[in-house]
C-alpha cells in the first residue's frame, strides 16, 4: 500500500478490508443468472441464447476539484465515461448504453450542461448511446461549487467471446496502450502534492503545457478499438489501468497459476508521473500501485498475434510477458 | 415551485433548467437503438427479438445525513435499491440487476459494510441481482463522516409488454400504493426545518416512533408486486412518486391529451407530512410537489380491473382518474 497516498488521506487498506465484507454480504443477494469469474473488471448477467450483460459502474475520484478550481467543467463527463467503458469492455463485451448522475451542492445549469456535454461526447467516442441520467442537488452537504459523478455502462457479449483469464496462457505477451496522462486515478495524492507547489497556471518545466492542461486531460477511451481486436480474435483478454495501477489491475486478466512479468523500462515515463513522484517523495513501487505510468490499458495477446496488435494501434508496445509461477 | 423547498436550498427552477439543457446535449448522443418516449421513469435500449433493456439510474438525496447523524446505515442502501428499481419497473420491465456506489470522504469499512448490507437486503426485495459496485474515498472534498449513494438499476421487457402513456385511455383509474412515510425525497427541506426543532431521538406528539425511526424508514419497494401485477395484464402504467411528487411524476404516465384528476382527500395523510408543513410553513401545493404525501406508487388502472387491483394489494385505494383534457 503506498505511504504517500496514505498521507494523502486515502486508505488503501480500509478500502480493501471493505471490499472483503462487501464481497461475502454481496454474494447473499446474487442470483442463478449472476456469472461469476469475470474477472473483476465488470460483473456479467446470463440472458438466454448465450448471451451475457455486462455492467459496470466508476467515477472519477477528486478530478472532479480540479475541474471545479480551473471552471472547466467540458472534459471531466469524457473521464466519466471512460471509467465505466473501458473495464467493460475488458469482457470483450461491446458497450451498448450509458447512464450518469450528477451531484452538485448546488445546481448551476450551465456547468451541468457543460459537464453533460462531456458525456455526449464520451458516449460518442465510445460509441455507445448516453441513455439517461439524473442531476441531484445536495446543499449543505456538499459545498456549494462542489460536485461529484457517477458513470455506469451496459455491454453485451456472447458467452463464447469473452476475454478473460480463461484464454490466457504461457507465453502471452503484455501488449501496453499508451494513456493520456494520469486519466481519473490518484487525484487525491496528485492535489495534495501538486497544488501546494505550483498554480494550476504554471507550465512546470518538465512539461509542455500549464499543469491545468495537464491534470485536466481526458481519459483515452480505448472501448471502440478492444471491440474490433476482439472480433478480429487477436485478443486473450484486457486490464483497464485504474485505481492500483499495472501491480493490481493485470493480475486480474491472468489466471491464478501464472504471473504477469511487466518490464517498467520498457517504455518512456511521461513526465507527469515524474513531476508526481518527486513532489510526493513517493517510491518507484508507491507510483505504480497508484497510477497508470503511462500505460491505460494492458491488453494479454498471443505471441503469433503481437506483431498485428502492435501495427493496428498507434503507441502500442511489448510491456511484458505471463510466465509460470516458479 | 416549492418557496419552502428553495429556503432549503434547493433550486427546482435550476434543476428544471439544467434537465432542459441536458435533454439536447444528450439527444446528440442517442443511436438508433435507444427508445424514445417510454415515459420519462426510465430509458430504454433495444436488443434484438422484440426486447427492451431498461435502466434507471438515482441516489438517495442527503437522506444519507440522517444515517450518518444517527450512526445507524444499515437500511440507507434500501432505500437506494427502491429509487432506482421502482423507477425501472414503471415501464413494466422485471429488474435483473442492480449496481451501488459509495463515495465516502473517509472510508470505514465496518460502516461501507453496513451500507452494502442494506443494498443487498434492497435486492433481495426488489428480486433482482446485486452484480457490483464501487466503494470510493474522496478526502477533503467531502467532510470524513459524510458519504452519498448511486445505484443503477437494468430491467428486461417485452417491447409489446411495455407499460406507459400509449396504454392509458380516458375513464381509467388512478391507483395509490402506500408509501412508509418520507421514502428519500426532500430531506434537504426536512433536515432543515426538523433538525433545527427537534432531536433525532425525540418522539415528537404527532408521531408514535422516534424522529430517526420515522426518518429513517426505508422506501417501500413495489417492483415485485407491479411485475406480478403486469404479467397478469391488470396495469396500463405506473408512476414513481419521487422527486416533484405526484403532480410531477403521474403526469408522465399519462398521454398529454389526458389529464390525471387526483382525490386529494381520499386518503390519510401520514402524521410526519404534518409535522414537516407545519414545521416549514409550506403551502398545500408545496408539499405535495416535493413529498409523496403518503402515495409511494400509482398505477394506472382500467376501469374493470380497479377491485382486483384493490383486492390484491393491502392499503391500495383509488385516488383518482384520467379524465380528456377539457
Amino acid at each position: 500500500v503506498s505511504e504517500a497516498y496514505r498521507g494523502a488521506g486515502v486508505d488503501l487498506d480500509a478500502n480493501a478490508r471493505a471490499v472483503e465484507l462487501i464481497r461475502t454480504i454481496a454474494a447473499g443477494a446474487s442470483t442463478p443468472d449472476v456469472v461469476g469469474g469475470v474477472g473483476g473488471f465488470a460483473g456479467a448477467y446470463r440472458l438466454e441464447g448465450g448471451r451475457l450483460l455486462v455492467a459496470g459502474t466508476d467515477g472519477v475520484g477528486t478530478k472532479t476539484e480540479i475541474a471545479r478550481l480551473t471552471g472547466r467543467y467540458d472534459t471531466i463527463g469524457i473521464d466519466l465515461v471512460a471509467m465505466s467503458v473501458d473495464d467493460v469492455v475488458c469482457t470483450g463485451a461491446r458497450p451498448l448504453f450509458f447512464l450518469d448522475t450528477v451531484v452538485a451542492g448546488r445546481v448551476v445549469p450551465d456547468r451541468v450542461a457543460e459537464i453533460v456535454s462531456g458525456v455526449a461526447e464520451g458516449c460518442r467516442r465510445a460509441q455507445c448511446a448516453l441513455l439517461g441520467g439524473e442531476t441531484a442537488e445536495h446543499p449543505g452537504v456538499m459545498d456549494p461549487d462542489a460536485f461529484d459523478l457517477t458513470g455506469f455502462c451496459v455491454g453485451l457479449v456472447e458467452e463464447a467471446d469473452m476475454l478473460g483469464p480463461d484464454r490466457v496462457g504461457e507465453g502471452d505477451v503484455l501488449v501496453g496502450l499508451p494513456s493520456s496522462g494520469l486519466h481519473a486515478n490518484g487525484f487525491s495524492l496528485v492535489r495534495k502534492v501538486l497544488l501546494d507547489r505550483y498554480d494550476l497556471g504554471d507550465v512546470p518545466p518538465e512539461l509542455s503545457r500549464t499543469l491545468a492542461d495537464e491534470l485536466l486531460r481526458p481519459c483515452e477511451i480505448y472501448a471502440p478499438l478492444i471491440v474490433e481486436l476482439a472480433a478480429r480474435g487477436l485478443l486473450h483478454a484486457a486490464a483497464h489501468i485504474t485505481g492500483g495501477g499495472i501491480p493490481e489491475n493485470v493480475p486480474r486478466a491472468i489466471p491464478s497459476d501464472l504471473r504477469a512479468d511487466v518490464d517498467w523500462g520498457s517504455w518512456d515515463l511521461p513526465p507527469i508521473f515524474g513531476l508526481v513522484q518527486e513532489a510526493a517523495g513517493a517510491t518507484d513501487d508507491d507510483m505504480r500501485a497508484t497510477f497508470n505510468m503511462g500505460i491505460g490499458m494492458v491488453l494479454v495477446v498471443g505471441e503469433d498475434d503481437v506483431d498485428a496488435v502492435i501495427a493496428e494501434v498507434p503507441g502500442a508496445r511489448a510491456v511484458g510477458h505471463v510466465h509460470a509461477r516458479s
